[in-house]
């Protein structure tokens, strides 16, 4: 399906941009069903490497994967209040199966609090049977009136890490220890710094204590939540009667942690590192890594230089890249460069007749920083040589234009409402104020600028000099973070 | 939890120790929801090993994965007509949705035929957009009565393929390819033979043109049918519009094949090697292949074995086995070898302080031939050197006692109903007798015994001498097998 017409710049309408680029990247596409998005085999592969990239690191912090029924009994998901005051409106309901009407309706998980906590009630006794450290890979279901691919969509792909220990500070410490896997994995692998830090009561995950959140910042400056980690305290224990017996012999309620990351990183990943000729997949994540596409004109010339093409392909696999060779004959050289330039490959390299003659490749980087050549004219056996050192250089500069880009956006020592609400409606970005802690400071700004506190900045991204006052006057006694959010 | 009841012998009631067996050894458990099982790390750690091997073989045979949505149109089911008398009595339907009744209901995928084959139209136009290769990692549910855990529950987890391709010839290799796929695999990863042949019209999946199957014999004689490839024809492509200009310009429907395994394979695997003792993981399937139980009475030998056995496990990991250390103190050892045994574990290995100031082993072997030692003791260096040779060799041993036991009750050249009848209701097993092809017999040998015409086996599983006579009387047209059924 060639496809060649321009994408909107993302100048002029980024949410235009975005809805083209994941169609036409094939990273998504729209269904049948209102709100459900189909994720196409490019799009897949991306979120393959992310699924399998965090499940080593939960392997490697000791989590191992179950999986839990999709279906949960309305009853189960009203037992917790709050719980049920953020998740009910969303709900997808069965309430006929096997032709007949269900006595009583099942609901589409929205997330799996409930189900899960009540199954470790019935395997917990003793504290010697915690920690339990478990994470689920799943779909979940939250009905949603707008919805945007990857971003908000009804139906979605995640994690979910459900744990359970015997103290509320190990708890905490889990709490945090995910929090940090899920901050490393979104800058090591997505290329995508974030800030982290506490979300305020009004944000915090419905049926949580506290929670943790990862907030990178997208192209149009807007915050993405890409991330959570929620102390849920024993709230959940307390439903669910998941007690256990403690060392001294006490029954205690245990204390829990949840965890998630969704698809909608794939969304992140795309308003980072896209541009206007289409999405840049960083080379951890990148399904093939390098194209190569032979250039013939005569039919004569076909042979030499696709063989060759795919002799550099076995010898580059060899050295652990991942490569295509792209050998389609009804396309010209110019389509597959757009194609592939769209979809976000790192690097092409290009092999013609004469480049097969002086043994060389010409190599074409996807991104280049302002005065860098987009090719270079290189031996084969160099190219092939550094190409692995060239994929790591460019995952580092991908994260590192991320956090320029994020640092040039970010404002500090916001004194005033005017002032925070003149950058949010104007360039935008995160801006740092001191807050009271008062939760009719925070509803005041919200209803006055439609952005968000976005969270309470952990230490590393607190500014200098904390700031004294609170936004909504009087004294501050935290930093906190604001934007326009997804 | 320690559980030291036995478990009821399988030749007392095979089913009773199934349903024993699997949650004893922590591989699934019931859940509140009727019909919906939990998959516990031990079992779902076993199903990512089949997920990791099967995917590989998928991409190596040029499939890519992709995700499409859970809920379906009803009336995208409907569309196909022996399709939706197949699916519609076990559909569980969703009817309210965001606080709202839908105004069509939306069911929850029992299999993906229709909404994949609506998105291919969208995507194909031209003979060069064909073959589209995709499969999709998933939940599905069919509603069912009588479930047990892995073999028959409401909601399962699997894998299934969906193919377009530009002819019949295409899509019938297609087919045939993936059942040899699903052959290889369950032959060399569960080590479970399987006889691979064509289902009657009777049995065949609701909208396919044929079905191809993979049968295997669990310890009560009993069939299982662990995979299914399927070619669809162009029943779908006709109701979904999905054409492709050909390469000399016409407008032709498409070829299609779909072919499916789930986590049954899990139950499959219990119920071709478990042993009264507990279920038998084969290595390559096995989270855990080793398992070393440091063994010590007094504190002071405490800190030497457990050393050691952590030395060990590094060792082993270092030559590609997967090894687990049981130090925990609060059982002894005779509790940590019962659960490891009832857990399948291939091999363990036991560490005492004077195996220690010897430089030995104990190893323990969990299933061993007739007259073949269980233990034996080895110096460390050579246990550790043998043990992936003693692994590989393990697996063999499974496959090969696996295959003697279904020879030793396959009857071949039965003649009569009385003689099938006498045999399916006696000792069981898989009885081949000739076939008119006349779909009256097959019902009537269904009714008389409740067996069932398991497949039309491939050469490789046919009997030297073809049958003469069909066991309704008359001709046989071809050889057939039946077995009573899971």
């Amino acid at each position: 399906m060639a496809d060649d017409k321009a994408l909107t710049p993302r100048a002029e309408d980024f949410s235009a941009w975005y809805n083209e680029v994941v169609q036409r990247a094939e990273l998504a596409d729209h269904s049948p069903v209102r709100g459900s998005m189909v994720i196409r085999p490019w799009g897949f592969g991306i979120w393959e490497r992310m699924q399998r990239a965090l499940d080593d690191m939960f392997k490697a912090t000791g989590h191992e994967n179950a999986y839990f029924p999709l279906l949960i009994p309305m009853s189960f998901i009203e037992r917790e209040k709050e719980h049920v005051k953020g998740f009910k409106p969303e709900l997808a309901v069965v309430t006929h199966a096997g032709g007949k009407e269900l006595e009583e309706p099942l609901v589409i998980r929205p997330t799996s609090e409930t189900i899960i906590y009540s199954m470790y009630a019935k395997w917990v006794q003793s504290y010697r049977d915690l920690p339990v450290l478990l994470n689920q890979w799943a779909n979940v279901m939250r009905w949603e009136l707008r919805t945007r691919l990857f971003l908000r969509t009804s139906e979605f792909l995640w994690q979910e890490g459900h744990t359970a220990h015997a103290t509320d500070t190990e708890a905490q410490e889990e709490t945090l220890r995910m929090l940090d896997v899920y901050r490393t994995f979104m800058e090591e692998w997505i290329a995508m710094p974030v800030v982290t830090g506490l979300k305020s009561d009004a944000e915090k995950f419905a049926g949580a204590v506290r929670t943790y959140t990862c907030e990178a910042m997208m192209q149009d400056r807007r915050a993405l939540q890409a991330g959570t980690s929620h102390h849920l305290g024993q709230n959940f224990s307390r439903q669910f009667g998941l007690t256990f017996q403690s060392e001294e012999g006490r029954e205690e309620y245990a204390w829990n942690t949840s965890w998630g990351v969704s698809t909608r990183l794939v969304g992140g990943m795309v308003m980072t590192h896209g541009d206007d000729t289409g999405i840049v997949v960083p080379p951890r994540l990148a399904p093939a890594q390098v194209v190569v596409v032979p250039i013939y004109r005569k039919e004569e010339e076909r042979e030499g230089v696709v063989g060759k093409a795919h002799e550099l392909r076995e010898r580059l696999t060899d050295v652990g890249v991942r490569v295509r060779v792209d050998d389609r004959d009804h396309l010209n050289p110019g389509a597959k460069f757009y194609e592939w330039e769209r979809k976000g490959v790192p690097f092409r390299l290009e092999i013609g007749p004469r480049d097969l003659a002086k043994e060389q490749v010409v190599l074409v980087k996807r991104v280049t920083a302002k005065g860098e050549d987009r090719k270079a004219f290189l031996p084969e056996a160099q190219a092939v040589a550094e190409l692995p050192d060239r994929l790591d250089a460019f995952q580092g500069e991908l994260l590192e234009a991320a956090r320029a880009r994020r640092e040039a956006h970010s404002h500090r020592g916001v004194q005033s409402l005017d002032e925070l609400k003149e950058i949010l409606e104007g360039p935008g970005g995160f801006v740092y104020t001191g807050w009271s802690g008062d939760p009719e400071v925070e509803e005041r700004v919200k209803a006055e600028t439609k952005d968000t506190l976005r969270c309470i900045p952990d230490p590393d991204f607190r500014s200098e000099t904390p700031p004294s006052r609170c936004i909504g006057g009087g004294e501050s006694r935290m930093e906190v973070m604001w934007a326009r959010a997804y």
